[in-house]
């Protein structure tokens, strides 16, 4: 075996070593929010900082740097040897980068920063409780000088924002996102216009009382469908769903139930399982190099919710479920067509908060935040003016006026955990899914046929050789050339969007 | 602060460090148990072992000689300084007697002993299985003589087997042993004849068909009046039921329910919750000190056999909890007596095997194991004798002789672990309990009386003052003289045994 294997293999080695310990991690996370007993959730806290403090000690100690330096010079990023693969090569660079990024943050900082969030999240939660934004202003001023600091510390060439986006989505700037949503925001906010001029869909038979079991059921049957294997994967009840992934052969995901909404079980459990399959879907012989590793928090984003919304929400997917759907929840759904369950489930409605978002004013609200946060961080936007400011957008794009700061500016916990630069993943992900989505359709002429006849697998499939395999070998916007041929914007995303829209509320 | 006490706190906070990552490993086997997807088994013992390895380093590398070498001379024992308390020069002692321990075994040998034991529990597996003898023995073989050079790494004054049964009994030799079990033998075994003479118990109406959920229900009520709390611990399902504690805030416990036998799932929750109650009740302050640390397996084990036998065997506690028994579980139970009812739960009768053994013939298990692990270590007993012995000492003890090699000599999994000197602590614990049983009674005179009208906690109060506290100040033979007043000795049982029986089946 030549040097440079060996030295690369050792680097694999060292590598894989914290990422065990990272999905050792996940576990105690996910375990913390479904089955730890309350009362060990100080240890528990411990029991994670210490995982964290080994992790960062293996990954910027002398052993790892002195592995990486071998290959490729740590301080101009310059490969020291030619004998590696393309995708080696890949892996080095990012080696490099997480390494330049873990080493950045002064160990003080972070310490600083994590003490000042968890006392936020309580000044929050607290805030939000009685609706006193001004508990919570003082934490989120002090909060934003840190944000600014670290985008110091972290460096950008730009915009400050830019380090701070770079934490979840590498790659892409501020400006590059502002564009995006620029394009974005002035489609949705036309196309809601025209759907509010439109008689409003009924969906009143999507609502009642639904057993937790027959959903439990349901869910458990597309699951299957999916291609999501219980052998290396479980469901599980949390407050808030996640998916958890220590490793490709263990990634578990969580539901909650929502006892008069009967669809909304059914999103969260496509939305989840599109994590985990990603998870489920990397290389395992590269686990613990970046080849092993999903690309961004974008990219993440865009397997769930292309299960969610793409094949969730789609005719073709409840042409086969429907009847199901039908017989497991006897009562007012069996009169409903598939014409009008279809739009029912994509009923347009502004509403005050993300999580509860239709397709078409989703993206509104990850724009408004964006454009908050990268005023704050530049500084143009002051704390005091914060409420009247979200209102105003709020008024501005989706139509509406929180009645309070608890259903505006307090109302999910993203600041208060110091996530500056976290909200545009969630859009990137949709545009994502829909840029990939133009070359399934064509690679798969005949994807609502087999959807409607409850065929998944192809396109978990589908999935798995186009994103999953190839670990973080590629930026998101080069697998989306790579994968696509077309350079990567929102017009995909935006076309889906009319052409599915002026279906659902015939606005042609 | 004295120099000598900021030593101590700074070996205590090292000692923490390698104390939460075990934690961590407990809470990773209980998932594997209880929740975990088939499919991650591989990556699990991964995380097992890497986990093992940290721990390894940090109780054996420098930082932690150098901070124990500060206070006490590891080679010689002998304390450098006086300024301690007599429960900080405990632990020390401790401390150093772990880390002899973790250093005698060379590296090499640890994984070569790994190997075969991951081997060894396969073809135990398989040869129990097909009833196959000879596939094992060379296995057992190999085995004896590890467990032998083991003995010699780890060393010992006269006997091998000390070596063996200090893994899990400290401060208790062969000859100990040998004397305390030559006494139950005799007793146990005159005790057997006479009840074999007397008509046998009726227990038809413990056996039916009886519901999980009731099952469940009727044990959250007992744990609950024993003091176990569901805020720092839980009752999960699993194949063999176990208690596991990452901390004393998290301590669980499982059950595996037993369709056709009423009593037997509250046996194991009882015994399990012995177990959990300890670990809750170490002393938090002393976390990572062996001061926070349960003292052996035996002790551990008088802990879940109070609870399972002296308590949840008694009349007293039936007494109580009778009447809803037979209200949960309607059928012909509601026509039993407390008399008959308390026989048919202490109903004796040899069997084949330790795990489903009564009160009285539990010992005689451990005792032929004991007699057959001390020739084998010994080399006293050749490998292809094994069977032959095992069959003999089952019909001088038990009166009964085994099928086969299945329900014989390859009955349990002990031997393929390698598990050589763990037996003796089943037994250890029941003398100990006994032993700590009569100054409970003294203590508390009016025991059954209280136990009678449904009030538990009192007990584990006793228990937790007695034992839990001290975590390892004191040696288990130290503990009983100190809580006790007397030298431990096999009388507390022995007097215990004959005089319940006598009885429960009218032997005098």
């Amino acid at each position: 075996m030549k040097q440079a294997q060996k030295d690369y293999d050792h680097l694999q080695q060292l590598s894989r070593h914290s990422r065990i310990l990272t999905g050792i991690g996940h576990l105690l996370d996910w375990d913390q929010e479904t089955y730890m007993p309350d009362g060990a959730s100080g240890i528990r806290s411990i029991q994670m900082e210490t995982l964290a403090g080994i992790i960062h000690e293996e990954k910027t100690g002398k052993k790892f740097v002195n592995a990486l330096s071998k290959l490729i010079d740590i301080p101009k990023g310059s490969l020291k040897t030619k004998e590696l693969s393309g995708e080696q090569v890949a892996a080095l660079k990012e080696w490099r980068r997480d390494y330049l990024k873990e080493k950045a943050l002064p160990k003080k900082f972070v310490e600083e920063f994590a003490r000042l969030t968890s006392q936020s999240i309580l000044a929050w939660r607290s805030a939000k409780k009685e609706n006193a934004f001004q508990r919570f202003a003082p934490f989120l001023d002090k909060l934003v000088s840190m944000a600014r600091k670290k985008a110091d510390f972290l460096g950008f060439k730009e915009h400050p924002y830019d380090a701070l986006l770079d934490q979840y989505e590498h790659d892409i700037t501020t400006h590059e996102i502002a564009a995006l949503f620029s394009s974005l925001r002035k489609n949705v906010v036309d196309l809601l216009k025209k759907i509010s001029k439109k008689k409003q869909i009924n969906d009143d038979f999507l609502h009642g009382s639904f057993s937790r079991d027959k959903q439990l059921e349901f869910s458990h049957r597309i699951l299957k469908d999916m291609g999501y294997s219980l052998n290396f994967g479980r469901l599980d009840i949390s407050a808030h769903p996640f998916s958890s992934a220590s490793h490709p052969t263990d990634s578990r995901i969580t539901t909650r139930f929502h006892p008069t909404s009967l669809v909304s079980c059914i999103s969260v459990i496509m939305h989840e399982a599109g994590h985990a399959l990603y998870e489920m879907g990397l290389p395992q012989e590269h686990y613990g190099s970046p080849l092993g590793d999903s690309i961004s928090l974008g990219m993440h984003e865009s397997q769930s919710r292309w299960w969610e919304t793409r094949i969730g929400q789609s005719k073709a997917f409840w042409k086969h479920y429907l009847p199901h759907l039908k017989k497991q929840f006897p009562g007012p759904i069996e009169k409903a067509s598939l014409e009008s369950f279809y739009k029912a489930i994509n009923k347009v409605e502004p509403s005050f908060i993300r999580v509860e978002a239709d397709e078409v004013t989703y993206s509104l609200h990850v724009i408004l935040r964006f454009e908050m946060e990268k005023a704050l961080i530049e500084g143009t936007l002051s704390i005091r003016d914060v409420p009247e400011m979200w209102n105003a957008k709020m008024q501005e794009l989706l139509g509406i006026t929180p009645k309070d700061n608890t259903e505006g500016c307090l109302q999910d916990i993203h600041w208060s955990m110091g996530a500056f630069g976290y909200f545009p993943s969630y859009t990137l992900g949709n545009l994502y899914a829909s840029h990939f989505f133009e070359k399934f359709a064509k690679d798969h002429p005949d994807w609502e046929q087999r959807v409607s006849s409850g065929d998944l697998l192809f396109i978990n499939e589908w999935l798995h050789h186009a994103v999953h395999i190839h670990g973080r070998r590629y930026t998101s916007k080069e697998l989306l050339k790579k994968v696509t041929g077309k350079e990567f914007s929102a017009n995909a995303f935006i076309n889906y969007l009319n052409s599915k829209y002026e279906d659902v509320y015939n606005l042609k």
